[in-house]
């Protein structure tokens, strides 16, 4: 009997990676003169995956690490308006306006009326907290968990506090290495809600014939899916 | 009767201040030519201010403050030598080792055969995470919840999730402002700790004649005022 769903919230609530795209390509096109897109881009994935264990999630490490991008690609010598034009991206993904994906709000109406819904997410605190408040759907959650890294001791813990342990929740989420396979680790049921784009870090391929694993085409889906397993 | 301890971390449990005060010094002499340093601190002290609602409490944030200040100042033409020495200060900042301030180690450790101890903390999740991990005190406490903000709100949610209610709480730290007056609306009692530093954005006037607050020394008189009180 399943009583608790977990969910993401980056790309699985609302929309981030697209945002993550434009501010990148943004980023491409102010040091176009520097290197071609494909440099830049594997440049910048390798330095945010370093920094990873400094900075953590969220969008004020990825900020740092363009600036710092930057400077390595231009010897050190990165112009101002390269660096002030990154601050200014920066600032404006904060401040970016939560929109639900589709048919997010009828499908988490539908799942709070029987579980309890917990957010558990990574990134900067303040910023995922801003945006559930932006989203409008903050009241249909029991409890909000962000988290530093989401490996199966952070499942188990969160389930264990918010709900009936492990084994009666399910994580629902965009990201196999993160949302998935952690959570079925951890003894929990998954279901996987694929996004178009998917961070370079987060990639990883989908568990196949576990007897606790679904992929839905959307969150629409989960309810159903509950329905048949629980 | 109390139950609960929730204790502060930064300049509570180890130097915090100082190395902002550090590290606002190395950016003082950064821009030595361009304003004298009650000009830079009073700019940066600013700067920090507007952006806390942007990027809340941290060293990253902080890093980002200092660069936007350094444009400010500048007119926009920050050298970029002065941007790689400001994020350079702050990877500094986020892997300098952490050491517990004298006599905190011993006041923990007899807290915790008494107490459940739970430790409340503004500033970046994983930095705060690792700072903990660093200090070898974490197995000292039942919990640990990093928050975006230290309200009344806050400390009502905290102590009923990890104890028995704020009425059995005491809430310890080095800041009126974020520890004391918010613990004490919940409901808590309140032990100050004074640091010598303290952040401009913190200050605050001390309660008079609270009958659930007291101003300590040092940590360690912590334990006898529970004696006495609890």
């Amino acid at each position: 009997m399943i009583t608790t769903v977990g969910l993401d919230a980056d790309d699985t609530l609302w929309h981030n990676e697209t945002l993550f795209r434009l501010t990148q390509q943004r980023f491409f096109d102010l040091l176009a003169d520097v290197a071609e897109p494909e440099t830049l881009a594997q440049r910048l994935a390798e330095v945010e995956k370093r920094n990873l264990r400094l900075y953590g999630y969220g969008v004020k490490g990825f900020t740092l690490s363009m600036i710092e991008t930057a400077m390595e690609l231009t010897g050190g010598e990165a112009p101002p308006r390269v660096v002030r034009e990154i601050l200014a991206s920066g600032r404006e993904m904060l401040t970016e306006p939560v929109e639900p994906l589709p048919g997010v709000d009828q499908a988490l109406a539908r799942l709070s009326e029987r579980y309890r819904l917990v957010l558990i997410t990574k990134g900067d605190l303040l910023h995922q907290e801003q945006k559930l408040a932006a989203s409008g759907l903050g009241d249909l959650f029991a409890a909000v968990e962000i988290v530093s890294e989401k490996d199966a001791s952070t499942y188990a813990r969160v389930f264990a506090r918010h709900g009936t342990g492990p084994a009666e929740a399910v994580m629902c989420g965009n990201s196999v290495r993160s949302d998935v396979l952690p959570a079925l680790e951890a003894g929990a049921w998954a279901a996987y809600v694929p996004y178009p784009l998917v961070w370079t870090h987060e990639q990883a391929d989908v568990p196949e014939g576990h007897l606790r694993f679904a992929q839905l085409a959307s969150l629409s889906e989960l309810p159903a899916w509950l329905d048949e397993v629980g």
